[in-house]
């Protein structure tokens, strides 16, 4: 009856590492009253954690040496005293990096069911999840994208970029123009990811490439990576261009005074343009619809979820860590265990 | 029967000055076909004047040396083979910096009408033309002002900047805290239009007075000024700020590589915040309806319009050359004559 977690174990300077992090064996937990015992099937990585392991964040309580790492997951509720999380119910919450946790629907943001049981599990942490939520936040209710958009995205092969081009074209506009590092990933971003340009960073000039496929100029920038090539975005906008702020994976590796300084952010008002940062979890009451849309994209073979997935729990920090070394594709993601059988 | 008419006679390296402009008399025009024979009332002047003398805007047709100087103005139909412009109505119209114009409704942005004739015609370029309508749609369209909201205003004591503060009291805010250049004009902030606190950028230290008045943070920033200010208020944003990009009069004088590099932008993604430019003539068909909103709360003493008025068309370039050098307070125009007696 174990319950093998990860602890943090040291704050990371540069990215997180194996290093950072311990792992250690505890008791599964006992239910408690109000709340639901799950078994944890899947855990999600994202950026932002590195914001979390070194306490950049204002929205998460401080996570101190020693403490279990913070995550969100898919998981099974096995026993249960709260009436909203059934035993047998599919559940996306944070766990935690661990194999068993107790959750109860006051935490912050609350756990969210999954409805769509016909579809993977591990939708729960991509498309059907915040990630993909998140890319049609940021598509329509940040980008209010447009049919005859012109669309960059940054970190196209990422967790979320890589469902942006998808979300875009089914919600009516282009495939987007994505932004990645290496040969191979940009192959794969047009033949698995669904974009219908890449462009390596890693090679030639991006500029001169930016120039050529936006010789107009680029109408929605969604945007991943913030730095130098935002700038880059920055002087390219079109009139009413909107710039949605995901994330600035380019920023969180450097000290403050190492950050890029932006010369052409002015660009933003003589085009009339727009810039905003958003908070998936803002959106939580509309999740049940966004999935339930999404899922239909999914059915209907319009979006294909990208993931890339390692098998126990022993391979999180890896997971972790390639998200800064820039190794994956699609949403990466540990798969912890199966469901049990359910009577 | 003349005209006499302000000519572009050199482009401006700095600030607009009297040298820049020629002034002729020509004759005045004749009534022609599907056109109106305005007389003109009252002219205005805007910081964005600049960039057309140096043609670097992209919506207006470009102005070559020895061009009518362009300019809005309030006119009065004299002469009319339009049937939207009758004789004897006000319109607020591209007039150019003449005393006659003949002006038609494919002007783009077309004439509009003045309907509300119990208020002083120069409304017509303060609170009841695009001056004041950019205040209205600034704070309400693009900054979706809250009750709540701890506004900063740069450029407080210009033509839009003075307007702002009264009307987001008129929309249920708090009333907001100014910036402006000398102590004479900080004390007109509080005393005629409208501010609750004001801050002498010329004077001590602007960062700390920001620590001071905004300890929680800047909830609306609407910015007249970019450069330096905009980076210290994009380091002090509340979560889900609003920066309303309304100009940026400290960047227009400097070369390119003498601009502001932003150090704090990438601070707008981790508050979620927002930065938005915008061009008042795209709400042209709302108009109307913002005239009636904005005269009922003139007309209930909720706004008061602070305007500068100089008279005689000679003050034309004087008055420009005001915007840049920060003599005045309030909407700053040139009383060029009074309507005729119409039957």
């Amino acid at each position: 009856m174990s319950n093998r977690q990860w602890l943090l174990a040291a704050r990371p300077e540069t990215y997180p590492q194996p290093e950072h992090f311990q792992l250690v064996a505890g008791d599964r937990p006992a239910l408690e009253p109000g709340k639901a015992l799950v078994k944890t099937l899947f855990l999600g990585v994202a950026p932002v954690m590195l914001r979390y392991m070194r306490n950049e964040t204002e929205f998460q309580a401080p996570l101190a040496i020693g403490d279990l790492m913070m995550g969100r997951g898919v998981a099974q509720v096995i026993a249960s005293d709260c009436p909203e999380l059934p035993v047998g119910s599919i559940v996306q919450a944070r766990l935690g990096w661990q194999e068993y946790a107790l959750i109860d629907t006051r935490q912050d943001p609350p756990p969210f069911l999954l409805a769509h049981h016909d579809l993977p599990y591990s939708h729960g942490l991509s498309s059907l999840g915040p990630s993909g939520f998140t890319a049609l936040i940021g598509l329509r209710e940040i980008g209010a994208v447009q049919p005859a958009d012109h669309i960059l995205v940054s970190g196209a092969a990422g967790g979320v970029g890589s469902q942006v081009s998808q979300i875009a074209k089914a919600l009516g506009a282009r495939k987007g123009v994505g932004i990645a590092g290496g040969p191979e990933k940009c192959r794969r971003l047009i033949s698995a990811v669904g974009y219908a340009e890449a462009l390596d960073y890693k090679q030639g000039n991006i500029n001169t490439a930016l120039d050529q496929l936006f010789s107009q100029g680029i109408d929605l920038y969604f945007d991943n990576v913030g730095g130098a090539l935002l700038d880059e975005v920055l002087s390219r906008l079109r009139r009413r261009a909107r710039i949605v702020i995901c994330g600035a994976i380019s920023e969180y590796l450097l000290p403050r005074e190492a950050q890029h300084r932006f010369a052409n952010l002015q660009n933003l008002g003589r085009q009339d343009a727009r810039m905003e940062g958003f908070f998936v979890f803002d959106y939580g009451q509309h999740y049940p619809d966004y999935a339930s849309e999404i899922a239909d994209w999914i059915r209907a073979g319009q979006v294909s979820p990208v993931e890339d997935i390692s098998r126990g729990i022993e391979t999180l920090p890896l997971a972790l860590s390639d998200l800064y070394t820039g190794s994956n594709v699609g949403v990466r993601m540990v798969h912890v265990a199966d469901p049990d059988p359910m009577p």
